[in-house]
């Protein structure tokens, strides 16, 4: 997608694959910064303070991340440690396990001596099929939001949660795209954007939207059930980072509220995510799919402008008082009209269905 | 209840009803001021700025404001003029034109020059009835929770959405008047604090918690769903800016989105008011009930402790951006549990049963 109308990508690989570079999320939407990292600890600490963030972007990155550990010591012990380093780091998006261990089955097999430029073909390969994926997904949720204005033939109004766009992929975005695809054919529409305390992603939401020219307009997390009420929602898309095989889906905290409230006003809830998304091993979400609990230096804190300019974080609450803060929360299939993956949309319980040649491999 | 160890009122009047002190809310929880009115005008400006705020509250202050209109000038024109100033300025809560109207339905019939003194007298009245009630909402909802603790013989988790505490009214509070008797009588209790936004009410509730000696934790608002779904959650209270007659249950933005989720997780979701925030005109909250809708800077700017621990305001997004922010939102009854009134704990639909005689003064 375009950042002051040039087309970017959120990750690319510099000087043969020995070296990344990627935007530091962290100080958007108030400094655009880029970053080169050349040691693999670099890429686990920008996953870690999420300078890179988002399910599908962290996994690519933790497959540039076993490129630069195979670059400083191809050996089997030293890259099954930083493998493990690696998909640790952050545990509920399985995208990340997901593409360290693609790496390594790939790389072991291998003689040591050939395995760098095995690993850098490789993670240039998820890096396309990832641009692919959203590409895939964005046609797919174009043609469920076109069909939805054919429909209602008036402007939509579509509300997402978190940031599940361009910055959370390569390109595109998983919820986003659709509609990027949308917009881009000229479908009249608007987004509301969920602030998502504590991180308030939504604010890389609202920038790269309007990075592209889309109407949005930011609400506070809690207003998304009122909205609905009111008829102001046509439909909900949001990402994910975790899919378990019947539909039940780990997004960012707070989705499950916002899928509560569509159910009970009609509204489509629909989940945009790429297969590598969905872990074909686990079926009850809320009991299987571990959450990450983040710091309570989090809800504490809010970042933004100060009267000079700066961007600076202040403390909302005594060091006296305490937060929980649990990062990601399991909506129930019950309440997903339909995931919008690489292969079409799909109802939670037909998803099996449509990948039964990747579970085969994935089991 | 106490600041710093000391009894204290949020609202009392001074120089026999010259004037009025209140606690200045919007510098809390960083600090802590008094402020005294002399004008209606000041108490006017202190609701709509929410320097008090809380439904009981803004309905004494505004009792208040009409008796220094009554000092300025008693004549029927510019009483009335003052009244429709005060009631105006905030329109979701009916406490507020409750307190006005009753105030002038009491001082119009009396000679102009006999209405000071009756207006001071009816406002102390009104002050001392709100601290009976919220007393009495303490003794039956610390009931409910004292059988609670009895059924389930373990520490209660009870959460909680914006402030509706003792600051929210004179004394003890609605939705956490029966937390405080409950814990005075030694029922072992943890209060989840939704922080509320967008104007983080929940830090009130933090800091009088606080103040008591209550143990409690800050949530982000997005993250209740996720905590009743996993059991961390015994009993929801909030407290309520209007109610309908069956039950419908107007209260901060993001109220509905946790009344969705106590039902979907079988958690048990009460509202405790007095019953003058009780609107036995209206039926359907959805429709009837106007929903203020404040400005978008509350969206776009958060307080809180620079690094030098001044208080200022960051504005989280570019002033490019636009926020809506409607500020309250309804519940319909089905999710409500009961109705902790001065009277006891009504299911809604029993409600206008348990206030007959009200009603026929009322309607």
């Amino acid at each position: 997608m375009k950042v002051d109308g040039i087309p970017t990508r959120t990750i690319r690989s510099v000087r043969g694959g020995e070296a990344i570079e990627i935007i530091d999320q962290t100080l958007l939407p108030y400094r655009y910064e880029k970053r080169v990292l050349s040691d693999w600890r670099d890429c686990v600490e920008a996953i870690d303070s999420m300078r890179v963030r988002g399910a599908p972007l962290i996994g690519i990155t933790g497959a540039w991340a076993v490129v630069l550990a195979t670059r400083e010591d191809p050996s089997n012990a030293a890259l099954i440690r930083a493998a493990e380093r690696i998909q640790g780091v952050r545990p509920t998006a399985v995208n990340l396990s997901w593409a360290v261990q693609r790496m390594l089955t790939a790389l072991l097999p291998r003689e040591p001596a050939l395995r760098f430029e095995a690993a850098v073909k490789l993670a240039e390969t998820m890096t396309q099929e990832d641009v692919m994926c959203s590409r895939a997904i964005g046609e797919a949720g174009a043609a469920v939001i076109t069909k939805l204005y054919q429909e209602l033939r008036r402007p939509l109004n579509i509300l997402t949660h978190c940031n599940a766009g361009w910055l959370a992929t390569v390109d595109y975005g998983t919820a986003l795209a659709p509609v990027y695809f949308a917009f881009e054919r000229g479908i009249p529409l608007h987004v509301w954007v969920d602030e998502t305390r504590p991180r308030n992603q939504g604010l890389l939401t609202a920038w790269e939207l309007g990075q592209q020219g889309v109407p949005h307009t930011i609400i506070a997390d809690n207003a998304g059930g009122h909205l609905m009420q009111h008829g102001d929602v046509d439909a909900v898309i949001v990402g994910a980072d975790r899919i378990t095989r019947r539909g039940d889906v780990a997004n960012k905290i707070g989705t499950y509220l916002k899928a509560l409230a569509a159910k009970d006003n009609d509204v489509p809830f629909y989940v945009a995510a790429p297969s590598s998304t969905i872990d074909w091993k686990l079926t009850d979400g809320k009991r299987e799919i571990e959450i990450e609990n983040r710091s309570a230096a989090e809800v504490l804190s809010v970042r933004g402008l100060d009267h000079t300019g700066h961007d600076i974080s202040v403390q909302i609450a005594s060091p006296d008082e305490s937060a929980a803060n649990p990062a990601f929360d399991v909506t129930h299939n019950r309440f997903v009209t339909g995931i919008i993956t690489e292969r079409g949309v799909f109802a939670p319980t037909e998803l099996a269905a449509g990948f039964q040649d990747v579970i085969a491999h994935a089991l």
